[in-house]
Protein backbone atom coordinates (compact mmCIF):
# COMPACT_ATOMS: atom_id res chain seq x y z
CA UNK A 1 0.00 0.00 0.00
CA UNK A 2 2.92 2.34 0.54
CA UNK A 3 4.70 4.50 -2.32
CA UNK A 4 8.37 4.66 -2.19
CA UNK A 5 10.29 7.12 -4.50
CA UNK A 6 14.52 7.09 -5.00
CA UNK A 7 15.53 10.54 -5.41
CA UNK A 8 18.53 9.41 -7.06
CA UNK A 9 17.30 6.05 -9.27
CA UNK A 10 20.48 6.22 -11.74
CA UNK A 11 22.50 4.53 -8.96
CA UNK A 12 21.30 1.42 -9.93
CA UNK A 13 19.26 -1.08 -8.54
CA UNK A 14 21.15 -1.51 -4.84
CA UNK A 15 19.78 1.94 -3.73
CA UNK A 16 15.98 1.38 -4.98
CA UNK A 17 15.90 -1.61 -3.18
CA UNK A 18 17.25 -0.59 0.15
CA UNK A 19 14.19 2.26 -0.64
CA UNK A 20 12.02 -0.44 -1.41
CA UNK A 21 12.73 -2.17 2.16
CA UNK A 22 12.11 1.18 4.17
CA UNK A 23 9.91 0.29 7.01
CA UNK A 24 7.42 2.26 9.43
CA UNK A 25 6.89 1.13 12.72
CA UNK A 26 4.39 1.05 15.42
CA UNK A 27 5.24 -0.84 18.68
CA UNK A 28 2.28 -1.88 20.29
CA UNK A 29 2.26 -2.34 24.02
CA UNK A 30 0.21 -4.49 26.68
CA UNK A 31 -0.74 -2.14 29.64
CA UNK A 32 -1.28 -4.25 32.62
CA UNK A 33 1.57 -6.17 33.42
CA UNK A 34 3.60 -4.43 31.56
CA UNK A 35 3.65 -0.55 32.38
CA UNK A 36 1.17 -0.59 35.39
CA UNK A 37 -0.08 -3.14 37.47
CA UNK A 38 -2.84 -5.49 37.13
CA UNK A 39 -5.76 -2.68 38.09
CA UNK A 40 -8.38 -5.09 39.24
CA UNK A 41 -5.82 -6.69 41.71
CA UNK A 42 -3.78 -2.91 42.55
CA UNK A 43 -7.52 -1.57 42.83
CA UNK A 44 -9.03 -4.26 45.46
CA UNK A 45 -5.96 -3.39 47.47
CA UNK A 46 -6.35 0.31 46.96
CA UNK A 47 -10.21 0.30 47.93
CA UNK A 48 -9.86 -2.99 50.39
CA UNK A 49 -12.20 -5.14 48.84
CA UNK A 50 -10.43 -8.22 48.38
CA UNK A 51 -13.48 -10.13 46.14
CA UNK A 52 -12.20 -8.37 43.29
CA UNK A 53 -8.91 -10.16 42.96
CA UNK A 54 -10.80 -12.97 41.22
CA UNK A 55 -9.70 -12.66 37.56
CA UNK A 56 -10.37 -14.64 34.02
CA UNK A 57 -8.09 -17.73 35.59
CA UNK A 58 -10.81 -18.33 38.05
CA UNK A 59 -13.81 -17.20 35.96
CA UNK A 60 -13.03 -17.35 32.80
CA UNK A 61 -16.60 -16.76 31.25
CA UNK A 62 -15.47 -12.69 30.60
CA UNK A 63 -18.79 -11.64 30.83
CA UNK A 64 -19.76 -13.32 33.88
CA UNK A 65 -16.62 -11.96 35.62
CA UNK A 66 -17.57 -8.37 34.77
CA UNK A 67 -20.75 -8.63 36.18
CA UNK A 68 -19.67 -9.90 39.43
CA UNK A 69 -17.29 -7.39 39.32
CA UNK A 70 -19.75 -4.69 38.83
CA UNK A 71 -21.64 -6.07 41.30
CA UNK A 72 -19.47 -5.82 43.79
CA UNK A 73 -19.13 -2.03 43.00
CA UNK A 74 -22.47 -1.15 43.34
CA UNK A 75 -22.60 -3.19 46.79
CA UNK A 76 -19.68 -0.95 47.75
CA UNK A 77 -21.67 2.21 46.27
CA UNK A 78 -18.65 2.55 44.10
CA UNK A 79 -19.41 4.82 41.01
CA UNK A 80 -16.70 6.30 38.30
CA UNK A 81 -15.46 9.16 40.50
CA UNK A 82 -14.91 6.65 43.29
CA UNK A 83 -12.88 4.36 41.23
CA UNK A 84 -10.86 6.86 39.36
CA UNK A 85 -9.81 8.17 42.77
CA UNK A 86 -8.44 4.99 44.11
CA UNK A 87 -7.16 4.20 40.82
CA UNK A 88 -5.24 7.46 40.70
CA UNK A 89 -3.28 6.03 44.02
CA UNK A 90 -1.70 3.22 41.86
CA UNK A 91 1.45 3.95 40.19
CA UNK A 92 3.10 2.80 37.10
CA UNK A 93 5.44 0.32 37.17
CA UNK A 94 9.15 1.42 38.19
CA UNK A 95 10.89 2.74 35.21
CA UNK A 96 7.69 2.24 32.74
CA UNK A 97 7.46 6.07 32.26
CA UNK A 98 11.16 6.62 31.27
CA UNK A 99 10.80 3.69 29.01
CA UNK A 100 8.02 5.03 27.52
CA UNK A 101 9.27 8.51 27.00
CA UNK A 102 12.61 7.02 25.32
CA UNK A 103 10.77 4.07 23.01
CA UNK A 104 8.24 7.11 21.89
CA UNK A 105 11.80 9.12 21.09
CA UNK A 106 12.62 6.88 18.42
CA UNK A 107 9.32 4.94 17.44
CA UNK A 108 5.67 5.53 17.16
CA UNK A 109 3.81 3.74 20.21
CA UNK A 110 0.05 2.57 20.86
CA UNK A 111 -1.21 1.17 23.73
CA UNK A 112 -3.42 -1.84 23.24
CA UNK A 113 -5.03 -2.79 26.30
CA UNK A 114 -8.57 -5.30 27.22
CA UNK A 115 -8.99 -2.09 30.26
CA UNK A 116 -11.89 0.35 29.93
CA UNK A 117 -10.38 4.40 28.90
CA UNK A 118 -12.38 5.32 32.29
CA UNK A 119 -9.92 3.13 34.18
CA UNK A 120 -6.92 4.06 32.35
CA UNK A 121 -6.63 7.58 32.32
CA UNK A 122 -5.13 8.68 35.44
CA UNK A 123 -2.72 6.07 34.57
CA UNK A 124 -1.99 7.29 31.08
CA UNK A 125 -1.86 10.82 33.16
CA UNK A 126 0.57 9.41 35.07
CA UNK A 127 2.66 8.32 31.84
CA UNK A 128 2.49 11.39 29.79
CA UNK A 129 -0.71 10.79 28.07
CA UNK A 130 0.65 8.08 25.69
CA UNK A 131 -2.33 6.78 23.00
CA UNK A 132 -4.17 4.03 24.25
CA UNK A 133 -6.90 2.26 22.67
CA UNK A 134 -9.03 -0.19 24.95
CA UNK A 135 -12.45 -0.39 25.52
CA UNK A 136 -15.14 1.41 27.30
CA UNK A 137 -17.67 1.73 30.08
CA UNK A 138 -21.16 2.69 29.86
CA UNK A 139 -21.65 5.14 32.68
CA UNK A 140 -25.43 6.36 34.30
CA UNK A 141 -25.77 9.87 34.91
CA UNK A 142 -25.62 9.38 38.53
CA UNK A 143 -22.14 8.30 38.17
CA UNK A 144 -22.63 3.89 38.26
CA UNK A 145 -21.57 2.09 35.97
CA UNK A 146 -24.55 0.08 34.03
CA UNK A 147 -22.44 -1.61 31.40
CA UNK A 148 -19.42 -2.06 29.01
CA UNK A 149 -18.54 -2.00 25.20
CA UNK A 150 -15.50 -3.83 23.83
CA UNK A 151 -14.12 -1.42 21.26
CA UNK A 152 -13.62 -5.09 18.37
CA UNK A 153 -13.32 -8.78 18.55
CA UNK A 154 -9.65 -10.05 19.22
CA UNK A 155 -8.87 -6.35 19.48
CA UNK A 156 -5.31 -6.45 19.74
CA UNK A 157 -4.91 -8.92 16.52
CA UNK A 158 -7.22 -6.79 14.80
CA UNK A 159 -5.27 -3.37 15.78
CA UNK A 160 -2.35 -4.14 14.45
CA UNK A 161 -3.82 -5.61 11.58
CA UNK A 162 -5.68 -2.39 10.61
CA UNK A 163 -2.37 -0.50 11.57
CA UNK A 164 -0.72 -2.87 9.13
CA UNK A 165 -3.08 -1.98 6.04
CA UNK A 166 -1.94 1.92 6.50
CA UNK A 167 1.64 1.50 5.94
CA UNK A 168 2.95 0.54 8.96
CA UNK A 169 4.62 -2.35 10.59
CA UNK A 170 4.21 -3.50 13.84
CA UNK A 171 6.52 -4.57 16.93
CA UNK A 172 4.11 -6.01 20.00
CA UNK A 173 5.10 -7.07 23.41
CA UNK A 174 2.91 -8.21 26.44
CA UNK A 175 2.52 -10.50 29.26
CA UNK A 176 -0.20 -12.50 28.36
CA UNK A 177 -2.33 -15.02 26.33
CA UNK A 178 -4.34 -11.90 24.87
CA UNK A 179 -1.39 -10.57 23.88
CA UNK A 180 0.02 -13.52 21.90
CA UNK A 181 -2.28 -12.85 19.06
CA UNK A 182 -0.59 -9.30 18.41
CA UNK A 183 2.88 -10.58 18.77
CA UNK A 184 2.45 -13.35 16.48
CA UNK A 185 1.09 -11.06 13.51
CA UNK A 186 4.08 -8.53 13.97
CA UNK A 187 7.14 -8.08 12.53
CA UNK A 188 8.47 -8.67 15.94
CA UNK A 189 7.01 -9.45 19.06
CA UNK A 190 8.53 -10.40 22.48
CA UNK A 191 6.93 -11.76 26.25
CA UNK A 192 7.83 -9.05 28.77
CA UNK A 193 7.31 -10.32 32.75
CA UNK A 194 5.63 -12.93 31.52
CA UNK A 195 4.85 -16.64 33.72
CA UNK A 196 6.93 -19.47 33.73
CA UNK A 197 3.74 -21.37 31.95
CA UNK A 198 3.91 -18.71 29.01
CA UNK A 199 7.59 -18.24 28.13
CA UNK A 200 7.77 -22.33 28.22
CA UNK A 201 5.07 -22.91 25.98
CA UNK A 202 6.41 -20.47 23.44
CA UNK A 203 9.94 -20.78 23.47
CA UNK A 204 10.06 -19.02 20.16
CA UNK A 205 8.86 -15.60 21.54
CA UNK A 206 12.09 -13.80 22.90
CA UNK A 207 11.13 -12.80 26.65
CA UNK A 208 12.53 -10.38 28.90
CA UNK A 209 11.97 -8.47 32.34
CA UNK A 210 13.90 -5.71 32.31
CA UNK A 211 12.91 -1.87 30.24
CA UNK A 212 16.46 -2.06 28.96
CA UNK A 213 16.39 -5.17 27.60
CA UNK A 214 12.92 -4.28 25.39
CA UNK A 215 14.21 -1.05 24.71
CA UNK A 216 17.24 -2.84 22.98
CA UNK A 217 15.41 -5.60 21.47
CA UNK A 218 12.63 -3.04 19.69
CA UNK A 219 15.99 -0.93 18.57
CA UNK A 220 17.75 -3.89 17.13
CA UNK A 221 14.50 -5.43 15.50
CA UNK A 222 14.59 -1.61 13.49
CA UNK A 223 17.78 -1.88 12.33
CA UNK A 224 17.31 -5.06 10.61
CA UNK A 225 15.29 -3.87 8.00
CA UNK B 1 -17.99 -4.16 14.78
CA UNK B 2 -17.91 -3.14 18.24
CA UNK B 3 -19.58 -5.57 20.89
CA UNK B 4 -22.02 -4.15 24.14
CA UNK B 5 -23.00 -5.81 26.75
CA UNK B 6 -25.56 -4.25 28.79
CA UNK B 7 -25.26 -5.16 32.66
CA UNK B 8 -28.95 -4.99 33.50
CA UNK B 9 -30.65 -5.78 30.24
CA UNK B 10 -34.41 -5.97 32.68
CA UNK B 11 -34.28 -2.09 32.49
CA UNK B 12 -35.81 -2.34 29.58
CA UNK B 13 -34.96 -0.97 25.87
CA UNK B 14 -34.00 2.14 27.33
CA UNK B 15 -31.21 1.13 28.22
CA UNK B 16 -30.27 -0.86 25.48
CA UNK B 17 -30.13 1.51 23.10
CA UNK B 18 -28.51 3.93 25.20
CA UNK B 19 -25.38 0.97 25.48
CA UNK B 20 -25.65 0.25 22.02
CA UNK B 21 -25.19 3.70 21.07
CA UNK B 22 -22.18 3.90 23.54
CA UNK B 23 -19.41 5.19 21.25
CA UNK B 24 -15.47 5.26 21.39
CA UNK B 25 -13.59 8.27 19.62
CA UNK B 26 -10.21 9.66 18.10
CA UNK B 27 -9.72 13.24 17.28
CA UNK B 28 -7.25 13.20 14.46
CA UNK B 29 -5.47 16.34 14.14
CA UNK B 30 -3.27 17.76 11.01
CA UNK B 31 0.08 19.21 12.30
CA UNK B 32 1.12 21.79 10.13
CA UNK B 33 -0.79 25.02 10.79
CA UNK B 34 -2.90 23.48 13.52
CA UNK B 35 -0.51 22.51 15.90
CA UNK B 36 3.11 23.67 14.51
CA UNK B 37 4.36 26.20 11.78
CA UNK B 38 4.47 25.03 8.02
CA UNK B 39 7.82 22.96 8.35
CA UNK B 40 9.20 23.89 5.10
CA UNK B 41 8.49 27.74 5.15
CA UNK B 42 9.59 27.58 8.87
CA UNK B 43 13.15 25.70 8.22
CA UNK B 44 13.11 28.10 4.59
CA UNK B 45 13.89 30.75 7.56
CA UNK B 46 15.36 28.90 10.27
CA UNK B 47 18.21 28.32 7.84
CA UNK B 48 18.69 31.62 5.72
CA UNK B 49 17.43 29.06 2.62
CA UNK B 50 14.18 31.21 0.88
CA UNK B 51 14.07 29.01 -2.01
CA UNK B 52 12.64 26.32 0.26
CA UNK B 53 9.18 28.09 0.86
CA UNK B 54 8.20 26.75 -2.57
CA UNK B 55 5.11 25.28 -1.86
CA UNK B 56 2.64 22.70 -3.63
CA UNK B 57 0.89 26.30 -4.90
CA UNK B 58 4.14 26.94 -6.73
CA UNK B 59 4.82 23.62 -7.90
CA UNK B 60 1.57 20.90 -7.98
CA UNK B 61 3.93 17.78 -8.33
CA UNK B 62 4.58 16.67 -5.10
CA UNK B 63 7.24 14.36 -6.57
CA UNK B 64 9.14 17.28 -8.22
CA UNK B 65 8.59 19.92 -5.25
CA UNK B 66 10.55 16.75 -3.30
CA UNK B 67 13.18 16.31 -5.87
CA UNK B 68 13.75 20.40 -5.87
CA UNK B 69 13.76 20.65 -2.16
CA UNK B 70 15.68 17.43 -1.65
CA UNK B 71 18.80 19.11 -4.42
CA UNK B 72 18.94 22.28 -2.62
CA UNK B 73 19.81 20.52 1.53
CA UNK B 74 22.15 18.97 -0.65
CA UNK B 75 23.69 21.81 -2.46
CA UNK B 76 23.82 23.20 1.52
CA UNK B 77 25.22 20.33 3.06
CA UNK B 78 22.43 19.57 4.64
CA UNK B 79 21.78 16.07 5.82
CA UNK B 80 19.31 14.83 8.41
CA UNK B 81 21.42 16.19 11.41
CA UNK B 82 21.32 19.60 10.11
CA UNK B 83 17.63 20.13 9.23
CA UNK B 84 16.82 18.12 12.76
CA UNK B 85 19.40 20.80 14.46
CA UNK B 86 17.14 23.30 12.76
CA UNK B 87 14.05 21.98 13.22
CA UNK B 88 14.60 21.82 16.87
CA UNK B 89 14.50 25.65 17.05
CA UNK B 90 10.89 25.79 15.66
CA UNK B 91 8.53 25.96 18.03
CA UNK B 92 5.20 24.88 18.29
CA UNK B 93 2.38 27.70 17.60
CA UNK B 94 1.82 29.27 20.87
CA UNK B 95 -1.31 27.52 23.27
CA UNK B 96 -0.64 24.11 21.11
CA UNK B 97 1.05 21.98 23.58
CA UNK B 98 -1.67 22.96 26.50
CA UNK B 99 -4.48 22.39 23.80
CA UNK B 100 -3.18 18.44 22.89
CA UNK B 101 -2.62 18.02 26.82
CA UNK B 102 -6.34 19.22 27.30
CA UNK B 103 -7.37 17.11 24.70
CA UNK B 104 -5.76 14.50 25.80
CA UNK B 105 -7.11 14.30 29.13
CA UNK B 106 -10.14 13.24 27.90
CA UNK B 107 -9.71 11.98 23.99
CA UNK B 108 -7.20 9.82 22.26
CA UNK B 109 -5.82 11.63 19.77
CA UNK B 110 -3.51 10.82 16.87
CA UNK B 111 -2.11 13.61 14.81
CA UNK B 112 -2.44 12.48 10.80
CA UNK B 113 0.22 14.63 8.84
CA UNK B 114 2.39 14.12 5.26
CA UNK B 115 5.32 15.41 6.57
CA UNK B 116 8.52 13.26 7.28
CA UNK B 117 8.93 11.56 11.05
CA UNK B 118 12.23 12.78 11.07
CA UNK B 119 11.09 16.21 10.81
CA UNK B 120 8.13 15.81 12.79
CA UNK B 121 10.47 14.04 15.55
CA UNK B 122 12.09 17.44 17.25
CA UNK B 123 8.32 19.11 17.11
CA UNK B 124 7.05 16.25 18.63
CA UNK B 125 9.24 15.78 21.73
CA UNK B 126 8.37 19.68 22.48
CA UNK B 127 4.48 18.45 21.87
CA UNK B 128 5.23 15.74 24.82
CA UNK B 129 5.24 12.97 22.54
CA UNK B 130 1.85 12.34 20.95
CA UNK B 131 1.25 9.89 18.65
CA UNK B 132 1.70 11.28 14.99
CA UNK B 133 1.15 9.23 11.95
CA UNK B 134 3.04 10.41 8.81
CA UNK B 135 5.30 9.32 6.24
CA UNK B 136 9.32 8.60 5.99
CA UNK B 137 12.89 10.23 4.33
CA UNK B 138 15.55 7.60 3.65
CA UNK B 139 18.72 8.37 4.65
CA UNK B 140 21.65 7.74 3.33
CA UNK B 141 24.70 6.17 5.67
CA UNK B 142 26.40 9.60 5.61
CA UNK B 143 23.40 11.55 6.61
CA UNK B 144 22.42 12.68 3.50
CA UNK B 145 18.48 11.91 2.27
CA UNK B 146 18.32 10.04 -0.67
CA UNK B 147 14.37 9.81 -1.36
CA UNK B 148 11.45 8.70 0.84
CA UNK B 149 8.28 6.83 1.36
CA UNK B 150 4.68 8.15 1.43
CA UNK B 151 2.90 5.67 3.97
CA UNK B 152 -0.03 5.03 2.20
CA UNK B 153 -2.65 6.30 -0.56
CA UNK B 154 -4.92 9.53 0.67
CA UNK B 155 -3.23 8.90 4.31
CA UNK B 156 -5.40 10.76 6.21
CA UNK B 157 -8.89 9.64 4.50
CA UNK B 158 -7.02 5.72 4.77
CA UNK B 159 -6.09 6.20 8.31
CA UNK B 160 -9.69 7.63 9.96
CA UNK B 161 -10.90 4.68 7.52
CA UNK B 162 -8.99 1.80 8.88
CA UNK B 163 -10.04 3.33 12.69
CA UNK B 164 -13.22 3.04 12.08
CA UNK B 165 -12.76 -0.28 11.46
CA UNK B 166 -11.70 -1.07 14.94
CA UNK B 167 -14.03 0.44 16.73
CA UNK B 168 -13.48 4.54 16.75
CA UNK B 169 -15.61 7.15 15.47
CA UNK B 170 -12.92 9.89 14.49
CA UNK B 171 -13.00 13.41 14.80
CA UNK B 172 -11.01 15.23 12.32
CA UNK B 173 -9.52 18.47 12.34
CA UNK B 174 -7.18 20.49 9.67
CA UNK B 175 -6.37 23.66 7.84
CA UNK B 176 -6.02 22.39 4.51
CA UNK B 177 -7.23 20.56 1.13
CA UNK B 178 -5.56 17.15 2.06
CA UNK B 179 -7.57 17.54 5.49
CA UNK B 180 -11.14 17.36 3.89
CA UNK B 181 -10.93 13.94 3.32
CA UNK B 182 -10.78 12.98 6.61
CA UNK B 183 -12.85 15.75 7.70
CA UNK B 184 -15.70 14.77 5.90
CA UNK B 185 -15.39 10.80 6.67
CA UNK B 186 -15.37 11.60 10.25
CA UNK B 187 -18.91 11.88 12.91
CA UNK B 188 -17.75 15.51 13.37
CA UNK B 189 -14.99 17.49 11.70
CA UNK B 190 -13.76 21.27 12.08
CA UNK B 191 -11.67 23.40 9.91
CA UNK B 192 -8.64 25.39 12.01
CA UNK B 193 -6.64 28.08 11.17
CA UNK B 194 -7.41 27.32 7.81
CA UNK B 195 -7.76 30.27 4.48
CA UNK B 196 -10.50 32.28 3.46
CA UNK B 197 -10.89 30.40 0.30
CA UNK B 198 -11.38 26.87 1.82
CA UNK B 199 -13.96 28.27 4.77
CA UNK B 200 -15.94 30.05 1.27
CA UNK B 201 -15.74 26.47 -0.44
CA UNK B 202 -16.52 24.12 2.87
CA UNK B 203 -19.36 26.83 4.76
CA UNK B 204 -21.10 23.64 5.74
CA UNK B 205 -17.94 22.82 7.83
CA UNK B 206 -17.27 24.64 11.06
CA UNK B 207 -14.20 26.63 11.71
CA UNK B 208 -12.32 27.96 14.36
CA UNK B 209 -9.60 29.75 15.06
CA UNK B 210 -8.76 29.20 18.20
CA UNK B 211 -7.86 26.28 20.66
CA UNK B 212 -10.81 26.84 23.21
CA UNK B 213 -12.80 27.01 20.01
CA UNK B 214 -11.94 23.95 19.06
CA UNK B 215 -11.83 22.25 22.67
CA UNK B 216 -15.05 23.12 22.87
CA UNK B 217 -16.31 21.42 19.61
CA UNK B 218 -14.88 18.49 20.12
CA UNK B 219 -16.01 18.11 23.65
CA UNK B 220 -19.81 18.73 22.31
CA UNK B 221 -19.35 16.33 19.35
CA UNK B 222 -18.58 13.73 21.35
CA UNK B 223 -21.96 14.39 23.98
CA UNK B 224 -23.91 14.07 21.29
CA UNK B 225 -23.94 10.29 20.94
Amino acid sequence: MSIERGMDESDGSKEKRKLEDKVMYITCLDMEGVLVPEIWIAFAEASGIPELKKTTRDEPDYDKLMQYRLDILKEHGLGLKEIQETIAKIDPMPGAKEFLDELRSFCQVIILSDTFEQFATPLMKKLGWPTIFCNTLEVAEDGSITGYKMRCEKSKYTTVKALQSIGYETIASGDSFNDLGMIQASRAGFLFKSTEQIKKDYPQIPAYEEYDELLAAIRAAMAQE
